[in-house]
């Protein structure tokens, strides 16, 4: 059976959660408190309601507890969104995802328990962060602490040479997973592949070894 | 010589920049035109100012001109955000990254020259939706339209078996790239490396191929 979502709070945060949602062929019943941003969704979502769910009879109504993931995405109102995410619970919702705005906020919705907290702003702020710093990262995920996934420009200094030549693994420690080359990917590339300029490496690695590897390959201009 | 910084607006969005970029060893020049805000970054930042950004002299005379890369984080006020930009730009910033409220804004952001427009609440969004579409994908980074690198939760189903019984390049056109096992990571993991359930496979590949592995590994309960 599909999976049923509801998002409670049509800001930026929760409205792009139901679009990108709708898109992928989901259910999601949208709820706000503000008519004009649940007018918005009506075409988009199954089902969308006015309505204030720090009122509990109004979420039982909903049958919010056949829901198979519930997410809280009100901003500004704190109070709201902790009491939603207390009700929620009470009506006993399986899963319940909750914005939060604050370390306050945050340590209140783990103790009432919400099953997972979403910082976005403070996430993306670090991601981003990490873009800035080296101009020839393109994106990252975290492995762990200590390990990433990264994707780098190829410079001009590689440009011509084979994986085999640059020497990678020994060299630096981390592994060339795969080459972004305008429109096609591949995936486990040969040590013959020959690199260049403008090619997107795809490395896995330690962080230490990534900043040294990305460190050497850098143009110095 | 190292690069530097300067982070306009110390919302949670900014204030996040702030804190990576100081942990990361960078120079961060912060400025808000909030006293309190500022004072909480005084200890974390190289140097923190009070400051109304919209006032051509005052980034004149912070030298604005000499920064790398200044960060226009500056949210609710649309019209603060726009005139920022327009003079960084008219001062001659080389690299200047805004965040957009909405696409009006986004849009008349490009047309005066930002060079680079981010919509954390939106993008975050985004990245939580398709996270939360299936349970066993952890986390995920897009190569493309048609490819990702995603975290895949090992279920009990794939318990005990190896790689190469699994035979997921062949069966699935998808690659295994790293396996996660509590605190190490293995990476290129050799056709016989066993599976165990919990294990975190990092796979890459077209994004329909993981769909349809995922669907294959889930636990049918
Ligand atoms: N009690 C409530 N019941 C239902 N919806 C609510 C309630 N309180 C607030 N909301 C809605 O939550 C949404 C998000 O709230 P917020 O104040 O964070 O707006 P926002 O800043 O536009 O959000 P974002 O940062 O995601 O863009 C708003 O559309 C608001 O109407
Ligand atoms: N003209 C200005 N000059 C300098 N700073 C400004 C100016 N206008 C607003 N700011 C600052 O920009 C910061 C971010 O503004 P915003 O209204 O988005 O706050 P926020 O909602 O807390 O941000 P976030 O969504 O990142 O948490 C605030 O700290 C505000 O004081
Ligand atoms: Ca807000
Ligand atoms: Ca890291
Ligand atoms: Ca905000
Ligand atoms: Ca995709």
């Amino acid at each position: 059976m599909k999976k049923e979502f509801a998002v409670i709070g049509l800001g930026r945060f929760g409205g792009s959660i139901c679009r990108t949602l709708a898109q992928e062929g989901m259910e999601v019943l949208a709820i706000d408190i503000d008519e004009e941003r649940v007018n918005e969704f009506s075409n988009i979502v199954s089902k969308a309601v006015v309505a204030d769910t720090t009122d509990e009879k109004v979420l039982k109504d909903l049958g919010i507890r056949n829901f198979d993931h519930v997410i809280v995405a009100i901003g500004d109102n704190i109070q709201a969104s902790i009491l939603t995410t207390l009700i929620l619970k009470e009506l006993g919702v399986q899963k319940i995802t909750v914005k939060a705005q604050n370390d306050y906020h945050e340590k209140v919705l783990a103790k009432i328990g919400a099953d997972h907290i979403v910082h976005p702003e403070r996430d993306m702020g670090r991601r981003i962060a990490n873009n800035m710093i080296s101009t020839n990262v393109l994106d990252y995920l975290e492995l762990s602490d200590e390990h990433s996934i990264v994707e780098l420009i190829a410079s001009k200094k590689m440009d011509g040479k084979s994986l085999l030549e640059l020497d990678v693994r020994a060299k630096y420690g981390c592994t060339v997973v795969a080459i972004k080359r305008q429109t096609h990917i591949i995936v486990s590339p040969m040590a013959r592949e020959v690199i260049r300029e403008g090619d997107i490496l795809i490395v896995i690695g330690a962080d230490k070894d990534i900043n040294r590897f990305e460190k050497n390959i850098v143009d110095h201009e």
